[in-house]
């Protein structure tokens, strides 16, 4: 089909092309937008129909949404501002450059510009940069059969009705109410004896990570969200909190692999921006696993008199880095999924200790058998490597497991906390041990 | 308010608890009921309303339902099953003893345990297994009128009235229809008129994060399933996505971090079973250092007679090993989220080699100033130095970013390919090409 479609635009036929596109998904005529070039993207686009048109555009890629602003006339921008949901409004308008934003704003009513400054004023990754304005709103003094009513009347515009919610008259929220309810209702029932007293509701201001808990938590399709005075102001809606959480996920990998998080897709950023979200940290973790290479040069002579010590340090500290990010990403995971709290710290630091005991025991063995046993090590430097792996182990899981909760304790990311970080501290003491050991053990 | 309901427990005043938990969230009362010892818990479970248990029940964690099961009546059992949404009680009977599952079936009637065995040999984490049967199906035939009345008359069981679903007489999917749609249009138009005919659907036998990608992709609030008939089988609703989303991420970052990947809570599971995930990658990645520690006593000459060399081994395989790890995750996020495909790896190759020829030139210059300049090492050993590094980092990054792709084309699972297991292929290599630069510019 898409094929098709494309072809016919390729020969110019528009008219034909247009019958086909519009039986699609607008998600799927968004992708299939992306792949023309841009003056058959434009014509293409042109021939939408209007409703259409806006949820397209919805679903276009930023580049694609300013090249399309940029090309069309007044009316054009108008009218796909008028079909656009406020939220979808706000995120276009945030990739924006200020040339369009203000041609944008140019060609919206003064309510609309006023709510649209006001949303760009709520801070990044808060509820009040999530939310929408079109929801239904009633007042329980109505019956079912009036909230029907005014549901047909007004719910046209918004972006979802399943659930409404009853205000008073100074928007002060006071119970929701889902449509399932209404149409299971006797007409003339009161809203108030049918209403929901106990809706769970969020602020402008929290945190989107928080509001992607709540509605894990609750299993719920819509959250209402309210101002400092518990004024309904929006409703964040389930579809976006998806986004939320897939984001939140890549955020902490990426701190977790030592990159400076950003949302941009890998395959649209520059190489220049990837180096540059990557260099930081590696210049903080090169310059501090100098401080590992300080104590192989502070033991060198006894590293000199004993060579061999030195074939097994590339596994001392391999292995210490993996037991101990093991550790720190099952933490760090937890805290972000709320299934720990930072209270739980002594739990924790219990289960690493037995962990990194039944673990460290059995590496440290079968180690050694193959050490000593099978490359014929000599047995003193064979027991360096058992209590040096062993004592590494334990140490890298206590340091995984419990420097993340430390952070979290101190506001600070637990993300940050993970991998290389701890590798870098867990390879400086396992030196220290490796080396302290050998040279006690061996006399040198 | 929970700290007063608890009290009032404590106290046995049954009566007045009752009257305050009903009030609350079943989210919420599952959450408190936890916290009361055993017999306290059964007493406050089996005085809530017959409607609330179900809910409450179906947010306890399964220690705690399999401990209610054990110990109310068969006719207790039975008003509970009779309340739960098929997909609820599948999920609680997956985490049930033989024996339990047995007395459940034999309280159910013979379609309902007809369609839980059905249910329970879906695959794990297909479609199939996160589908529910509780929606509505109307006939295309059926005017705005008639579908609402059958809405009510059967929608007050069902999981969700936004979107139903019409079928024909083979029950197979023709299209669907959203509440808002009928609410808004005029009672006497037929469905066929309004119906959206291009559903997107889901087989049975899909897997979940096909699932979730839908979702994702296309907002929606519901997702139809369907069997190789096309014959609706059942619907999987937003909500239990927000879970596989979860669990997909942490089954990516466990495998990332050389972890068995488990969908079990860290403090849920025992410190043995929790050794358990962790020690078969850490035997086969101590296993694999091994190959590390025998380039270096194979250099062992060379490193004798220039010593400082080792003491620049730590840093060169940490930075390796970070550089490598920044790229293998952006790149397995990416083609976790769809953002990219395997085709797109002469991309990836293309740019990871700019970033790194950044990155690299960037470090490596860093380190000589501070080695050559301020540490005052001799210079071939700096410049030795200077050229591992880069190449380290350039073979690092590609290693990264080629890696995942190749084992998505191979149909292997990129995460796997992750972190740990590039860290050891970077490090034989660099200690390597260390080891050969060192030989040929020192001459030893």
């Amino acid at each position: 089909m898409k094929n098709i479609i494309l072809n016919l635009v390729e020969q110019g036929k528009y008219s034909e092309a247009r019958k086909r596109i519009i039986s699609l998904n607008i998600v799927d005529i968004a992708q299939m937008l992306e792949e023309l070039e841009q003056q058959k993207l434009l014509i293409t686009f042109r021939i939408l129909p209007k409703d259409l048109a806006a949820g397209v555009f919805t679903h276009m890629p930023s580049e694609l949404q300013r090249c399309i602003i940029e090309s069309i006339t007044d009316k054009e921008v108008k009218s796909i501002l008028d079909e656009l949901f406020l939220d979808d409004t706000i995120d276009f308008l945030e990739e924006m450059p200020a040339n369009v934003v203000k041609r944008i704003l140019r060609n919206t009513n003064e309510e609309t510009r006023r709510l649209i400054n006001q949303f760009l004023n709520y801070p990044k990754d808060s509820a009040g940069s999530l939310m929408t304005i079109e929801y239904v709103d009633l007042r329980k003094g109505m019956t079912v059969e009036q909230a029907i009513k005014r549901i047909k009347e007004t719910g046209i515009d918004k972006e979802t009705i399943d659930t409404c919610y009853v205000i008073d008259n100074n928007r002060i929220l006071e119970g929701a109410i889902s449509i399932r309810k209404l149409i299971l209702s006797d007409e003339s029932t009161l809203l108030k004896d049918i209403m929901d007293t106990g809706v769970i509701f969020i602020n402008t201001h929290d945190d989107q990570e928080d509001v992607a808990n709540l509605f894990k938590k609750y299993n719920y399709l819509v959250i209402p969200v309210v101002d400092n005075e518990r004024r309904l102001v929006g409703i964040v809606t389930i579809d976006d909190v998806l986004e939320v959480i897939d984001q939140e996920a890549t955020e902490d990998l990426q701190k977790m692999a030592a990159i400076q998080p950003s949302e941009k897709e890998y395959l649209k950023t520059s190489a220049l921006q990837l180096a540059r979200h990557r260099l930081p940290w590696l210049l903080i973790l090169m310059i501090s696993a100098t401080f590992t290479g300080g104590i192989i040069k502070r033991f060198e002579n006894a590293l000199q008199s004993v060579m061999v010590l030195a074939s097994f340090i590339p596994m001392l500290m391999d292995t210490g880095g993996n037991a101990g990010s093991q550790s720190s990403t099952l933490i760090i995971r937890g805290l972000a999924l709320g299934d720990m709290k930072p209270g739980d710290i002594f739990k924790v630091l219990k289960k690493e200790l037995l962990v990194s005991g039944i673990v460290g025991i059995t590496l440290s063995a079968v180690n050694f058998v193959r050490i000593y046993y099978i490359e014929k090590t000599d047995l003193l430097v064979s027991v360096t490597v058992f209590f040096t792996l062993f004592f590494t182990v334990v140490l890298a899981k206590i340091v995984g497991g419990v420097l993340p909760i430390i952070a979290k304790k101190l506001k600070l990311d637990p993300a940050i906390m993970a991998g290389p970080l701890i590798t870098t501290i867990v390879d400086a003491v396992a030196l220290i041990i490796y080396f302290t050991t050998a040279t006690w053990l061996l006399g040198i």
